[in-house]
């Protein structure tokens, strides 16, 4: 019997199946995951006595499974925190003189250029912990507070430690372009010739880029910066993704739809015609209702807009110092229903099924599938749409990776 | 050495003593606890050699201390949750049809009644535990959903168990007038007569109730039915509070600040003249921010009014199924900071020192003072700002009761 050899029987499967209805639940069943990967999730009638032979079997006690949660953004890879200048910004203080006292997003390049690889992975642990304490299985991050070849090298190099010290995947993404540093100001140009082109070649070399991102804002990069990077992402046959959208419409969404982005993130300002591009392209919108709260936003990602066309939607916590100090996916749903209006499925489909396709990993997570990864999640919860309703409560019950019990 | 002698050093101090600025923070700092009361807290440089002996030394390594975490408000005790009713309505299901499929606070009236003293306890738990882990010492929990004598008591009953079943204080608060049952409807006055005058006598002759509460409200009680309840709780030398002008403004503030409540909550559409008479009384303001979050208002509380006139800002969770299932003291200080604006220092003492003056217990907690209890919050962070900052995070280390570790 191998290990992770198991059978999940009186399970209450929530299996994401596109083949299926909704969430695509199926009550009375099972899931058998064998070598790490699910041989049968299903009815339990239809469980048979091979499936179920030579493994350990645990009893779900009606228990609900999900597939692992999938968070698709994140800049978890960071040092230091703001919240000094989240104080400041409380008590008054205006953001050109947070500016001036060495805050905003200056102060989180500064503390990882500083930082040592493992002063990174250090202080990041806590913040990926807190994700697999709710059950995530594989998470997203990105690079882009190191702004130099070396520095962003350094913060993908901690990514990829980061799944070697916990149980989990890591997918990382190269973001050289995602704020000009001050020793570049205005020279947008020369930063991506001097630091993200090279740096992007550099860390594809080391096997260290698993997707290609990118700013694109009127206070970061513009559309034809973005083409720079996404044409060189293409040479390197790695697949891209960018930030559009966000704080204005540079048609950003239309952009990354354009060059069959994995997903197009964040989406407050995209049009209709942004949504049917990616639609068309198969670009999932992520949506990412922390950072619009956190910085108390008030324009809204065209939610009817994206299901009047299709376009997947996926949800992320953005963790990251600056526009969302987030680390918890269940409360990330519970903010993508209430300000963002959600279903319940398209919140859990968000973290699942969704999360999986904007990485571009669908063939191997996100849905209980049989060939699929055993990555689960156990959940003492009634019925599925309590992952979504409470807030700041876990109701995990068990983390599972390739079958094996995954606590941390 | 009885337990719970003990004295942290190395430590670092938010004290809420009023007689300090902000946070009342002293850094190089030790806590000093001896038969479960505070002897010492201040600068180690003040520790005389008498406080440190006998005593078991706890060595921070420079963790910041607050007083032990207070929930001044919630509705923790109750059965069922209203996930479904929050699924259909994100799913375009009207109230009404919610309200005929048996939905809204009904359902939680119906499972109330239905349920034993056991069950509500044996539900409410995983509530409390949720807020333990997040350093709550002091809990207060209303009745409100039985809404019959006997099941108003059942309530309370299982508020002071769960009080018995972990290391925390509970405050129990009687809510008989909450919302009319159905079989009332339309006959406030019949209700207060029948069931919540005589329920409030029978719930204080067994030593039930700390302070007596009513929901305000056209949608509930008006002004002179609240005057009948808050007239009985005085004749029974109760102290009181009040939910008000969460939806409309009837004057709620004021009417509670007429009879010197030790709250009034919510407080969205309370005027200016409503902030002035609070802070004459001495009535504390309890933000739920919780709540407005949930229900997606709009109307926020008039904070510069209360910050004008001095009335003291209390913050708590609300918990509870219909408009605030949250469960994170940490996050409801997020939400006073994002939604109500409300700066790091209003948010710690909203729940510490503010909110045991809520409760009429500021002599005995809430501050880190030499004579309160030895009810403390260990936190692994660089600043107190990051309870504040932080979303889905916690970075509790531990949780001490009258001197003693209490981590459940
Ligand atoms: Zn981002
Ligand atoms: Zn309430």
């Amino acid at each position: 019997m191998a290990k992770g050899d198991r059978t999940w029987i009186n399970a209450r499967l929530a299996t994401l199946d596109p083949r299926l209805p909704g969430l695509g639940i199926v009550e009375n069943a099972a899931v058998a995951v064998r070598d790490g990967r699910i041989l049968f999730a299903g009815p339990t009638a239809d469980l048979s006595s091979a499936e179920l032979a030579g493994a350990e079997t645990i009893d779900c006690e009606g228990r609900w499974v999900t597939p692992g949660l999938i968070d698709c953004h994140t800049h978890l890879v960071h040092a230091g925190n703001r919240a000094r200048e989240f104080e400041m910004r409380l008590a008054g203080v205006s953001y050109e003189e947070i500016a001036r006292a060495g805050g905003g997003i200056v102060s989180s390049v500064a503390n990882v250029r500083t930082a040592s690889e493992a002063d990174l992975v250090r202080e990041s642990l806590p913040r990926l912990d807190a994700l697999l304490a709710e059950g995530v299985t594989t998470v997203e991050i990105k690079s882009g507070y190191g702004l130099t070849v070396v520095d962003e090298i350094k913060m993908l190099r901690a990514a990829r430690r980061l799944g070697e010290a916990r149980d989990i995947a890591v997918a990382t993404t190269y973001l050289g372009a995602h704020v000009t540093p001050a020793e570049y100001k205005g020279r947008n140009g020369d930063f991506l010739s001097d630091v993200v082109l090279p740096g992007l070649e550099a860390a594809h070399a080391e096997g260290l880029v698993d997707a290609v991102d990118g700013f694109c804002e009127g206070i970061a990069f513009s559309p034809d910066d973005m083409r720079r990077v996404l044409d060189a992402a293409g040479k390197l046959g790695l697949p891209v993704k960018l930030h559009v959208d966000q704080l204005s419409n540079l048609h950003g969404a239309a952009l990354a739809a354009s060059y069959g982005a994995l997903s197009a993130d964040h989406l407050e300002y995209t049009d209709e015609a942004g949504a049917v591009a990616m639609a068309r392209a198969g670009t999932v919108a992520v949506l990412l209702p922390g950072a619009f709260y956190f910085i108390r936003e008030t324009q809204k990602p065209p939610v009817e807009w994206l299901r009047k066309h299709g376009t997947h939607i996926a949800l992320a916590t953005d963790c990251n110092p600056g526009t969302s100090p987030l680390t918890s996916p269940l409360f990330a749903m519970n903010m993508g229903a209430t300000l963002f209006a959600l279903t319940v499925e398209e919140c859990i489909a968000g973290f699942t099924r969704e999360a999986a396709r904007a990485l571009g990993r669908l063939a191997d997570i996100g849905t209980l599938e049989t060939g699929k990864a055993g990555d689960l999640a156990l959940w003492d919860i009634g019925e599925p749409a309590e992952l979504v309703y409470r807030i700041g409560f876990n109701p995990l019950s068990a983390r599972i990776r390739a079958g094996r019990d995954a606590t941390l």
